[in-house]
């Protein structure tokens, strides 16, 4: 821990968030089941951009007011009613999502996303693109908040492992004194720091979305480095950081 | 994970308590450094009880109010104004305390402990009392909330590791579905189960308390079942549970 690093934090749900000051800090918003792991996809497969929306009528009407979109989301394991598409990012190949607009709901990520404020940068993270945001925050040398999209506000494992996998690979260049990132790293060490899907077998989230047959999908969600793109909030879009 | 068995649960901070449902629960207060430590060391020397509050000039009135009786808290490592003892632990041997009420101010620990609603029981936990309030939990046969005093509603890694300890002698008697319990028990098993002391020297609180040169006291506090009492909630006052 040195001084003049800049500071890197967790912060492990939505409902902590008021806790820690976004000011002209780079807030990396993490829904690794699955939101930020389909923005990964759907962006590095060409995509124009992804909206991130909160409800399933704004997405429906965004939808309708763009040329070319895709509206899409979940509630409870299928496809929201009034929308097209589902929350998976194996459902967005570059032949289907090529130069068109994703209008995303989802709800846990989404949310986070809107509660930012003051940010010098919002991204998203995922282990899809784990080391494409590492290397971006690196070269940003600005405050960084990891901020875990949780389960309706409840602490998650696979949201807190990518926090510690990504703090683990910065930990040398960033002033680390904050608990949760601690935790996150610990939990990143217990994984092994490769097999991410065996370790998350055992989470509440894993055990919840598999009773809907979405194994593989969260297969695909802790690949690491699938997708080497870094999804930066430019507006209301989601836009690849060139 | 049985059905049928009590449920155990892990609420990591005081922000996140409104999650979790209380009613008819047992509900453990945990603030390691050093709210419960001290509780747990007075009433086990024999203290006649101890009453928790919130503020400095409660803890004067109520003072007054009660023959035989110490007002005790601390701000920023030193003992508050108009208060006449601190809270460590090791300043209330038998010799001092035996027969007295203990009127305690400490702020993460109490202000919990005032918001949890229609438990079955509240009962406060630190390692000094590790086994006798796992062991008290198990004979309950309720459901169990281990709620963690945290720093300011931020996660700290004492409390965390200490409900992690807790669980990890009580998962095989409770349905555990709960990422925080997880993490904490993995938090435990990374400790090593035994030396404590050492895991913590590099957490948060563990940094800003030895800056006030406390780590005798931060030794103390975690050296398990030094003082192997249950202190439950009645009324206003934590006494032994017989």
């Amino acid at each position: 821990m040195t001084q003049g690093m800049p500071k890197l934090e967790v912060c492990l749900s939505p409902a902590l968030l008021h806790l820690y000051d976004t000011t002209d800090t780079v807030v990396v918003i993490i829904d690794v089941f699955r939101a930020t792991s389909t923005i990964a996809a759907a962006l590095h497969n060409g995509a124009k951009c992804v909206i991130p929306v909160a409800s399933v009528s704004e997405c429906i009407e965004i939808g309708h007011k763009i040329p070319n979109s895709i509206t899409a989301g979940e509630r409870d394991g299928k496809v929201a009613e009034g929308l097209e598409h589902g929350n998976s990012p194996s459902e967005y190949p570059g032949a289907f999502v090529e130069g068109k607009t994703l209008v995303l709901t989802t709800t846990n990520g989404t949310r986070l996303l809107h509660m930012v404020k003051n940010a010098h940068n919002i991204i998203t993270g995922s282990f899809l693109n784990l080391d494409a945001v590492s290397d971006f925050l690196l070269q940003q040398n600005k405050n960084v908040l990891l901020g875990c999209s949780a389960w309706k506000d409840r602490f998650n494992l696979e949201d807190t492992l990518l926090a510690g996998a990504i703090a683990s690979k910065l930990k040398d260049h960033f002033n680390v004194n904050c608990d949760s990132t601690r935790a996150a790293n610990y939990l990143y060490e217990r994984s092994g720091g490769h097999d991410f899907t065996s370790f998350l077998k055992d989470s509440s989230h894993y055990l919840r979305l598999s009773k809907f047959g979405l194994e593989k999908d969260l297969e695909y969600c802790t690949t690491p480095n699938l997708h080497p793109v870094v999804p930066i909030l430019k507006g209301h879009e989601l836009i690849v950081h060139k």
